[in-house]
């Protein structure tokens, strides 16, 4: 069974907009068992709306449209739905009903344009949102079944027309749902994949996403070489790399949930006692998430010094909400001055190491350890780039140090040439150094 | 003229990666005056390709296709090409020198794999790509004019079929590239827009991006409206917001280049009489950016003390290469009792007015100001939430302080509900204030 998707709407094509609809739906159709077969974006015409839901009828089974319905958007997309279903607009009273409730719960009245929206097809069977006014429309319409691919050499359509069973006759779902990405997602996780999911029986799939840090991908991948070609044919392995993580995902399939999920799960413990020193965590989870759960057991807290991650420790720790029970603040000494009056680090020490060094890295944790008055200190000191680099100390030469109640420890790295990239792999590393140590590693 | 966007790849099916290929392509086709008519995205397969080239070049004059190409993915797109367009591959000496020298000068030897990609199709114009190893393939096609497009009742292919003008020719042109970002940006810059544009002669398009911060869209939308409604036929606009920023784009379209340029730059003159207090920089300008260039020309330094935004300011400012020349460095103060060690906040202060008040933020300037050393600093200090709120101080409350060698200034803001967005909203608001006195404004 193949599913395509048609997202309408000209701010995709113009670019104003990223689809990030299209993603998500193949995401989630994919994690679901379904084979995606096709996007197709389009704009708000009804020359294009038409061309594209015949098209995907001829090669899918499924097809799920969203754009294109709304309070402002309504009257072209549905209409050419109605036209293409052979069917007409009718007031539907429940439909009518949620828009007014929802109206009076956020106390407005109703327009006139919002009264439209309960015009619904009268062939179709209409799906609730919860979070706007534009339902969703779900068709089903009779198809002559596919027609086989032009190829070279035969691209005479006439021809192609002419072939055996185009005129065999199968059914074809349409789903059409609002652009509005939260609205869309909602339903789809509610309704659409569900009733999908009832209609169509797709194997069972279990996901399990293995999070990494401190190692690149390929030397990843010659450390686990062995075991990815031992994995299971059932199972599938896809490498996710982003700046300082690597992500790992392992997808099973099969005809029982519980056997292919602990099918998965025992290769995810033989993967966890592979490189037991660069996972971190599996699926949503994020380093400065874990660290402050730690923090939080312990009745810990944490402040940080830096230099060139210049605030992005600070911030990643603060982007988690409730951080403030364990980070109390931190001293960014950009300039050597500030390492100096804020961290009381020595002239002296600059002056025989340098401001990246293990010495004065291993300062700025000491000094904000007192300073900040707290238990724990990630410090950082390094070259970001793109100046600052010597034959001695290039660009991306970075410094981390640990402060703990009991000891501080610091590492060197090197990391590449982008001053972004930089920032953010110091960040993640450093963060990790502190989860090792939090972990007892 | 009509252009289409057809992107190969498996992992943009499957969610795994954003298709950012589509929306950039899309944007710049459309800044240089073309017209995007549909993006079909699709997997790697023969079959899929070919009734993707074949259906793209029905409806347009022009088929970009990105994907599918380089050395582990050539095989099956390469070869569907060469049969799509009759043709075979040869070896090609030429692309395989570029090969050879590009390996040359990273010291390694060409792999047969990448010998392989000397091999391109003998009936096209070959593309060089700079910055890897896959050229761009450019093909020209005769193709039946565009098939009537299917309405309701009339679904049988057959007919259409027999409508007039179906037999006639036309040229399409088909341009394969690769699907790595940089290469395909790099061939689109120098080549195939350009190219593009001299065979098709779009209108002169001229745009223009106008940076306003501080006022919401709809409010902005208000102010403006009469100007709006003014505007030359000739120019339309476009609200672009984000959290914090909202851009208003210009996009003239004429006859002639220098006229359509200038109408556009009388509209900006007016706009900017109109709200000079929102407006903080065009194009790709960024506050940080902005404020780094008046600080080197002052020859003055700046600093933060932080406490709701986590040093996410810090973070902005430290992200542009060469802000070590301003930026000191910072004091994140996220405990009262950080506040009080590292920038001698009275306790008794916390006591009368509370950590997010007026009293609290000036003091969190002045003391930074003088800790760190430096001329200006911004501080700010609110409740991000989602907890910590009160009647009285609701979730979003915040104190924005700007200190400078002559003065201290505060202003209260209330933002929304959403951490995230509180935490960027504080930031570019507080760099505006620091941008507007710099300014003089």
């Amino acid at each position: 069974m193949n599913i395509e998707i048609i997202n309408i709407g000209d701010e995709l094509l113009i670019g104003q907009v990223v689809n990030t609809n299209a993603s998500w739906m193949g995401e989630q159709l994919s994690l679901a068992g379904f084979k995606v077969q096709q996007f197709t974006i389009i704009g708000d015409t009804r020359e294009q709306i038409l061309d594209a839901l015949w098209k995907a009828g001829e090669r899918s089974e499924v097809v799920l449209i969203s754009g294109g319905i709304g309070p402002t958007k309504d009257d072209i997309t549905k209409t050419t739905l109605c036209d293409f279903f052979g069917t007409r607009l009718v007031f539907d009273e429940e439909a009518y009903k949620d828009v007014e409730s929802m109206f009076a719960r956020r106390g407005y009245q109703v327009t006139e344009l919002n009264r439209q929206q309960a015009y619904l097809p009268e062939d179709c069977t209409s799906i609730p949102n919860k979070l706007g006014t534009a339902r969703g429309m779900w068709f089903e319409k009779s198809f002559p079944s596919r027609i086989p691919h032009p190829v070279s050499g035969t691209q005479d359509a006439e021809a192609r027309m002419q072939e055996p069973g185009y005129s065999k006759l199968r059914q074809v779902i349409y789903v059409s749902m609002p652009g509005v990405p939260f609205e869309m997602k909602s339903m789809m996780e509610e309704y659409i994949i569900h009733e999908l999911k009832t209609r169509f029986h797709p194997k069972s799939i279990y996901h399990k996403t293995i999070l990494t840090q401190g190692i690149g991908e390929s030397f990843l991948a010659a450390i686990i070489e062995e075991w990815e070609n031992n994995l299971p044919p059932a199972i599938r392995l896809a490498y996710l790399p982003q700046p300082g993580i690597v992500r790992l995902r392992l997808t099973g399939t099969g005809d029982n949930d519980a056997s292919i999920r602990s099918l998965v799960e025992e290769e995810v413990e033989k993967l966890y006692s592979l490189i037991p020193e660069y996972i971190f965590g599996a699926d949503d989870d994020k380093l400065e998430a874990i660290i402050g759960r730690m923090l939080k057991e312990k009745g810990c807290s944490l402040g940080t010094a830096e230099s060139c991650t210049g605030g992005y420790i600070a911030h990643l720790v603060t982007s988690i909400p409730g951080s403030s029970s364990y980070f109390k603040g931190s001293i960014i000494a950009y300039d050597n001055e500030v390492k100096e009056l804020m961290l009381g680090i020595m002239p002296e020490t600059f002056e025989e190491f340098g401001a990246v060094s293990e010495e004065v890295v291993t300062e700025m944790a000491i000094g904000a350890q007192s300073h900040l008055n707290v238990d724990y200190v990630i410090a950082v000191s390094g070259i970001a780039g793109p100046d600052g680099g010597t034959p001695e100390k290039p660009v991306g030469t970075t410094w981390i140090a640990i402060a703990t109640p009991d000891e501080v420890f610091a590492k060197q790295f090197l990391f590449g040439d982008s001053r972004d990239r930089n920032i953010r792999r110091a960040a993640l590393q450093a963060l990790n150094m502190l989860r090792k140590n939090l972990a007892g590693q």
